[in-house]
């Protein structure tokens, strides 16, 4: 021990003793990136840390003093730094994509697709639509950049596209939670997380009720592809949010389609009157299968959630929030055996993957089916 | 004429029969998108133009009946079509970087840092930081991909990085206005302007007054990399609303730098208010010379404008917007001879910058300053 100041968590002490206003994030930060580049100078490191370069040479001078930094033209970690970032942060991320990690990426998008196979048909009642495995991958590798993966405990609000098994792949955070009201999905991820080894815990629950005791401020991020609606995104973010620990600054990663302009705007409303804001928003970045109604991409947006940050859905809630509900709308197919085959909400077949999976009524056909026409309810 | 309803503007006439919630703007996208493409399938072109597929397919039936768009293995121009998008639209950005392009770009760039040389040093009193040549070029090209540049008319509000000049250099743009309060900075854009045939109009105006009457409700889309303060993002967004034409969507394009968190909630609770959203945000993407208190980067935003969207601030405004204004600082500087020298507002050396290009007061050394202290004032 070089410093008194080491006893407790060094990260937690520094980011008190300096009153910074991102909290314990900001040390966070500053130390995964010197980790991802080996040595690096302040300009950069502040630039790669998003901080103004007075507050990083700040952090890491109090670092140099915890005995985890050291300059060696430019800052570097010490030996213990350097146990501090993988054992106690639990990062793992290098700064180079080597061999090594193409060909892991490539192993974990293999069996990926082997359990995305196994999904059952998505339910367009539930706003499912399962995104691709190469989306599952790209989103964990983005959180996994901007240091939300790698030693943190994460939760999957819904999980149709099996990103929790993705980042279960990955390996390096330290605990998996995913909640979920789709049972035919949890025994999949279940599944996939007893044969891979994966530590994924399942719970069943539909978020239109309040979260269970055990998940209430345990997580440090959570990832949601909500319902499309804007009761959905509200209802999602306020139980999420709970599931929280208390921070000064968290990350949380929310999948959303275009919608049209006003709607937009209300959904928008509905995150600042959360006390959240977008720090990063990338169009087109998720890719589905078969996901017409919003031309099979969403938007991936990067909240931040802030010491201001509430739920505004508390309570048990009973509005609309799919859009099947807010909007039901029922579609007429017609088989090439001539015969019309209703697709929607109460019927028959909730989906046209549904009619492909079961087959037409009529002749059995398990393809060539046209659309004739939408009906909204 | 293919069509009595050509004898309108078609783009306009579709997103009125149609009754679309992204108005005109829906129906150009599409028409850009198969510009570019060259050909393109409905799935495909869906997803350029950020709209469910079956509103997408509508608007290509209408295209086509129109006589602008026709089928071939998918959509195409027409004859009458390419015109009506290179002449009407005045769309010129094809579908692929060709050499010629790539060529083009680096003579921009050199242009570029020929007038940047000839900047003013920045005011940081006017939150002033000159962004890089290449940050200019790449925010041009950004808003043309986004069909913001080709053909429309923009306006600058504030532009030390010269990026009006930039936009001006590609040529594409119908109109390009640029406000500013600093007279040095639009000597040299209308120098630029004059000298390179770019048509660049230069209003000398502040801000806090409300705007001219000739450039109220003129504009398609605006640019602006405002002060770095929450009421100079309100204030320089209300202004700038006020030149834009009355539409059902618009985007326009915000620089800003990373703050403290609950400085950001407070700015993005601003722009909600403002009735505008995020449709993008990608941080890192701007660079600057020399900017340091908010390392060297800021995030680049689009907001889309909506029918909603009106200004928080439409009178005169009389509050602090600039970074020195709110939280007036200054610096010690220590010259290699040993004098202390006092840089910041209302002292003989407002700048760092300023000091380097008149020199030491004692030695009349131009470099060779070290930081010694910060002092609020």
């Amino acid at each position: 021990m070089n410093s008194p100041r080491n006893d407790g968590d060094p990260v937690k002490e520094i980011a008190g003793v300096m009153r910074l206003k991102e909290g314990e994030e900001a040390v966070r930060r500053v130390l995964t990136q010197i980790f991802r580049a080996g040595k690096i100078g302040t300009k950069d490191l502040a630039k790669a840390a998003r901080l103004p370069i007075p507050v990083t040479a700040a952090i890491r001078r109090e670092l140099e003093k915890a005995g985890l930094v050291a300059r060696r033209g430019g800052a570097i970690l010490t030996e213990k730094g350097s146990e501090y970032v993988t054992q106690t942060l639990g990062v793992t991320l290098g700064s180079q994509e080597t061999e090594t990690e193409i060909d892991q990426d490539l192993e974990v998008l293999e069996n990926l697709r082997k359990y995305s196979l196994k999904r059952p048909p998505a339910s367009p009642e539930l706003d499912q639509a399962h995104a691709t495995p190469e989306t599952a991958l790209k989103r964990v590798q983005y959180m996994q950049r901007r240091g939300d993966l790698d030693g943190r405990r994460l939760l999957f609000l819904g999980d149709d596209d099996l990103t929790s098994v993705a980042a279960g792949f990955l390996g390096t955070p330290r605990e998996i939670g995913v909640i979920d009201v789709d049972e035919r999905l949890l025994e999949l991820i279940g599944e996939a997380s007893k044969t891979e080894g994966l530590g994924i815990e399942c719970v069943h629950h539909d978020l239109r009720d309040p979260l269970p005791e055990s998940m209430l401020g345990r997580f440090d991020v959570f990832f949601t592809d909500p319902p499309y609606t804007v009761n959905g995104v509200k209802l999602f973010l306020s139980r999420g949010l709970q599931a929280l620990r208390p921070r000064k600054v968290s990350n949380i990663y929310v999948a959303y389609a275009d919608k049209p302009p006003l709607e937009m705007l209300e959904l928008h409303r509905a995150i600042t009157d959360m006390g959240m804001y977008i720090s990063e928003l990338t169009p087109g970045f998720n890719t589905y299968e078969g996901a017409e109604i919003f031309a099979n991409t969403t938007s991936q947006m990067r909240l931040t959630v802030t010491a201001r940050s509430k739920p505004t859905i508390t309570g048990t809630y009973s509005s609309h929030i799919y859009t099947g509900e807010a909007q039901p709308r029922m579609r007429v197919y017609r088989c090439k055996c001539g015969a019309d085959v209703l697709v929607g909400p109460k019927q028959r077949f909730s989906s046209i993957n549904e009619l492909k999976t079961i087959g037409c009524p009529h002749c059995g056909a398990r393809a060539g089916f046209t659309l004739k026409k939408r009906v909204n309810l």
